[in-house]
């Protein structure tokens, strides 16, 4: 039989099993938000044992808290934020209580750590004390809106690269499509013709853009209201602590972390986060826009996705754009989770946003999400193989080349030529015109150098 | 070393550990999205066991499938439809392919197991084929979609017996509550006296509804394409398969499930997931607006929500409204959920809808976490305690219990009374009127009695 | 210079107009809200007017009201439910207050289009009042609410309508093109071979759908909270009236509304509309769906979509699947009309729905979009020609016919068949087959009639 | 009778009434689009007169445009753009066709008011024609997107003036309330102790981003893609005009706009519309955040809202918060349309995206809302009034004002005091810390200015 300790909160008494490290108060989230199945996400545990440790290091600098007990809070933040005790965070993800709970159960379990390391047992928190310890000079409301933050910054440091990876494999394909010449298409019918390059070069610069703006998001988010405790006042915090503290998380995560000028203004309004996640949202549509645009020119022929895995179970040799449809689906899901994340903002009352549980599980979830898919559809995107011969049968067929003679021709001209092409019930357009126009200039007109040049020379239409 | 077997498709070959109860299939499919890191529904793989329990009993009826590997498929379901081998299916939720993945792990985890089951070695599919015995007859497109109804139903089943549940806390409570009068606010602001119990029995007809929609989605999911195989042609079933597995679907699920008459438009377009999504998030809308307006009574004290969980770090004895922030959450998850849902319905391509597995699993989320809150909150409501006091506080002061006098009154006289009232500077209307009125008569028409009956009889208005 | 008329309330006096029909609650309501620039939707006026109708019926029946002045409301109101007096009703779509200043809007002009009626100069009240006669025994919290689902029914039969024509024009081009084969497509990939008029049939299949959800909303919406007053309790209403008035709504709209069992839960909770949305999210979904089916078929050539403009500045000749586009954009827009109301809906607080005037414009504007987009879809899908040779091109290179053959050749057959058809370097599947089988046996695997029988006959397997 | 005229174009002949300012190409589009009934939002109009005006500008410039049709063309697009002839654009909103009707609409509305300056007749198209003369070098697809831009920056510039007036006002309260110390509140709950001008300084705060953030817009929509003509490569336009019409377009517009480094990825990826979008909705969340606590505020007494209308038909007296709620309908409308832009913007297809006439009208509609809601919000919040006896009520009551003391007092201390408080049975908690610890502490440590300094001084500690 496991033996149990006892503790005690205003509401009375829980048995824990004697090794456990997180207490009381965990447990009771535990009982009260059996709901969603998921634990909090693993990157805002860790960030939240950063912001302890930050204002473990500003407290003992400062006096408020003996050396001993310091050190062995600090080990056991270090541990957590390693990815240690990850089985004692268990709170669900869709908790409520604006993070009370999570912050709690970082409390106990480092306390209950740093007990554990200076030779005492679970639960003696004349030790270290969870709250009057662990959490001194603190609040859930500074310290678990600074860790979305922290853990939100590192996020978009790593979809920043992810981004940058698939940016660079269109690019790649941008250099070796440059000499495929293809007809485009414009609401779902063909247009003037391009270059199979240029094609990959637009989708290398919406992703440029998207690389930009995720990185801009730090700016967005490193602004924190640590030291503002419940409201934003800082009150039952030492002004000395709170001017410290900010220099201490700064050193405790490496980034550029800023104090709020206003933060009362900072605790009570979580809009950043709307911000920021409206940028993964134009990432998302980007991603949607691409995924949906690449398995079209797969099914045109005029490339061939890599393939992943047989397609049917009935239709031997089916092969399905399979990753395409996994990135369209992971850009749906960032769309409603950011419909998510402006839903919580928008219900805060008065100080604090209760629903920020919800909101740091949606916004890391999207980072998670994205970053992954953009990893997985840069490798794809390498081995993507171009059809040449597709390219040119539609190019050939296509009376829009005769957009690109145009300046050359003449409108009258041109419709003369299609006119007389439709006559002849011919199919090739290219060959009627060479015929008609000559080989050389033709080819000339439609080489990728003159398609991908922007507009045409003046002198051009005195070519004729 | 882990021994390992060798699996061959048509795109190549992969090394197995021996014991592994997938095969390639299922291998590609965990390679190639390794994206949410959360497994498909539990719900909907036993949902698929029963799907090829089904198959399998006609094709062993019909003479297609030998007796003793049937019976070995069939054991396999079993096991697989009762909990079993559940770390057999790790294929990501988020997964491209329609659903291919999910089919293609069902049917090596039940061939694996039913050649096991034989005497043979995993991976020995001469004894038992995925494709070939476990799938004959079917495809994805019919299975996949049918069995996410299976699933749909069994959850819109347990879903409706816990908003019963719920409906019956509030009606336990408004029985409870009859005789408390109070004040009613509509936009934040006072209006006419009514009972808390009749505030309750607001929350419980609504609810009511919610049982009602709830409880009829089944007829809305019942309707199946199974046996139409790819495209919903039946193309490669033979006939008396088909019409033979819907009876052996309905056995194996004891749902009243029934054939589409028109398969090719059960399989391409899946819009009844949209509606019955939006039963979910009517449900999820009154949830809401239900949790808010406790915590709001709750705020003004008119009634005590009961405590969970110690509310703050930093102010000692704080108690918040935890399960009502945590059911609001639930609400805007499910509202987001039914933006996926109606979001991966619209972009279904063609033939069938390419982004089930998204769609299946928002929907189960749905289902999962709504059931859950509304258990949870049907405990809470019950233990609600009214504070009369207060109540007739909010209620004495206000000048709108005139309302309930006013065809007693008329307005003319009303409208005199309460500038006297102001003009004196009082401020407990009540006694201020059972001055003016006598106490008896002034009880009378703010009895509970009075206020709840449906309108006023038109004597009274010859009483004064 | 214009001649002005003094009206008072509770703030204060204003200035209008000596002809203008509203007063000065319209007027304080056009000067607090100049918003969106949208007047409400007309058919909320009217049915309001209707609403307005029947209570003046039921209180001049039961002697609460002179039979003049009732006729002279009487009056009135037709005209307004006819559509006469549409500029008298400027106050703004989005404004706050719960539909009191559209409420007011009414009474005012009711009243003094009734006072013109009997001779009187507009704004003498005493003649027939906004309040104490047009609106006497009512609140806007239950003539507004009902108004809504008035012209929501109305609005459903008409999009019911409009459902079913559209389901007509896909059904006789089922019919129409029920002998042309084509080859299917799921993923964007080929799939097996169906006829085009199987996959029109789909498409109408889907609008069954549609019709029979809309058709049912009907039943959801009429359950009225007339009589209810200020929050459902009649409160200042007199029984009699109660039981009446339901009686004179019925008369005066011809629907078959009845009295919700319990006014408070049907005043506070607005639910029903979130429902009734969901199902035209479905149809939006669907719409979606079916216009970008067709653009990718008139894309692919397999059909011709009619040519309603030039599509191009810039390109002579190029035409554009305009009305698909269209179609898309209001599905899209629908769905985002969804969002409003089910967000209103959830917002909602206490005994009233404070934010029912968006919701009103959200609901009353997707119904108008979706009617009449599928009145100009039915038109258009009439028009749709088939390009058989295009169908025919697509379905003989295509390996996938294989998959018509399995039951009679069995995989392993058909691999080897394939194997070879790749090994000679042959473009043309259905030619290969037919060399290799017999034109006569593969002319009737892939005709129509075996492609559209669900599943193959048992028989045809001892074919061979 | 209306005399008539006749126009061609590729789909045949129509009649237009002889003094018709718009062609063929409009009329096509009135008669293929009656869908919202709302047409293009003027805004977008005027901008794009000014996009033809730049382009006029530029290609007379360089001699591709004799000067008379130039001078008559510019003329008109001036009148436009200043307002006139606003009946000549009566194309819907919801238009399918990626906005060429609208391209249409201003080139034939151009061309035949210059004609009409250049004393010929309309629909004499030889004097200057809509695409030859009005349309030169110019695509819908490189005109219409920069249009929409140079809208959005207009609107963006106008929005930012409203956030500020905004803030302004807030500001002024936050000076005028500075004094006033209240009771905070988290998850509505009692927490520790603030001033009413502080909690006004937090709403300013958060207006402050939202002015940042709405102004850094600009940036985000500066670079345009005129002179990519059809999908970016300029085909079809000559060099110098594409060099020399971006500085045209900055000169007519006032504007720093730029052109695009790579103008197919500009024409093919709208991203940049969902991220300004976004800056909206963050704006929509402050709002809808803001207008909610103040009608909290204003439900608690704290503060008086300005009385704007009467609130009830039935009960007399009562005023509701009816700006808030306009306001947080304005919030949630324009958080659909955030949905409705990244839709569209995902939804795009291969060159171009197809849906910019919905997602053009979505973005300026909510600019023009919020800019209105937000001048409105402005006026009524300057006329806020505060209530201090009700806010000196709440906190007096409140044990959470022992929570200043803590620093002070300790814990224990603290927990002793809150104890007998209880035991005693007393309901002001001030007066009775006033009585145990001496008026001037009490008064000091609750005063304005030790509440909202931040943090404490840490030689109080030492004061006991």
């Amino acid at each position: 039989m496991t033996k149990m300790r006892t503790e005690e909160d205003l509401l009375g008494q829980l048995e824990l099993p004697e090794d456990c490290y997180w207490g009381i108060h965990t447990e009771r989230a535990l009982r009260n938000f059996p709901i969603s199945g998921n634990p909090v996400n693993p990157a805002l545990v860790k960030a939240l044992a950063l912001v302890k440790k930050a204002c473990c290091h500003a407290n003992v600098e400062l006096g408020y808290l003996p050396g001993d007990k310091a050190e062995a809070i600090l080990a056991a933040c270090d541990e957590i934020a390693a990815g240690s005790l990850s089985d004692a965070f268990p709170v669900d993800a869709l908790q409520g209580g604006a993070g009370t709970s999570t912050n709690m159960n970082l409390n106990e379990v480092i306390a209950n750590r740093a007990v554990e390391k200076l030779g005492g047992k679970k639960g003696d928190y004349r030790m270290v004390h969870p709250l009057d310890h662990v959490n001194l000079h603190q609040s859930t409301n500074d310290t678990y809106p600074t860790a979305i933050r922290i853990a939100g910054i590192q996020g978009f440091r790593r979809l920043s690269a992810s981004v940058a990876g698939l940016q660079g494999a269109f690019q790649e394909k941008e250099k070796a499509f440059s000499e495929i010449v293809k007809i485009s298409r414009t609401e779902l019918q063909e247009a003037v013709p391009v270059t199979l390059g240029a094609e990959f070069s637009a989708f290398a610069e919406a992703l440029s853009r998207d690389r930009w703006r995720t990185y801009k998001c730090e700016e967005r988010l490193r602004v924190v209201n640590l030291g503002g405790t419940a409201v934003g006042t800082g009150l039952t915090a030492p002004r000395d602590y709170i001017f410290l503290v900010i220099e201490k998380i700064r050193e405790a995560t490496g980034l550029g972390l800023a104090r709020g000028e206003n933060l009362m203004g900072e605790t009570a309004h979580a809009d950043a986060f709307v911000e920021v996640s409206g940028i993964l949202k134009a990432h998302a549509a980007n991603l949607i826009k691409i995924a949906n645009d690449l398995r079209l020119l797969n099914f045109t022929g005029e490339i061939s996705l890599p393939p992943l895995q047989a397609g049917s179970s009935v239709m031997p040799g089916k092969i399905n754009p399979v990753l395409m449809e996994a990135a369209m689906q992971v850009g749906i899901k960032v769309m409603a989770n950011d419909g998510i994340i402006a839903e919580t903002v928008s219900r805060g009352t008065w100080q604090i946003n209760e629903f920020l549980p919800l909101l740091a599980h949606a916004l890391l979830e999207s980072l998670d999400l994205l970053s992954r898919i953009d990893d997985l559809l840069a490798e794809h995107v390498l081995q993507i193989v171009p059809n040449r011969d597709r390219c040119q049968f539609y190019l050939d067929r296509s009376p829009m080349i005769l957009t690109a003679l145009l300046p050359l021709l003449g409108y009258e001209k041109a419709t003369e030529l299609i006119a007389t092409f439709h006559r002849e019930n011919q199919v090739n357009v290219r060959a009627f015109l060479e015929a008609k126009l000559g080989r050389e200039l033709v080819e000339k007109l439609l080489s990728p150098y003159a398609l991908t040049a922007l507009g045409y020379r003046k002198e051009k239409s005195s070519l004729e």
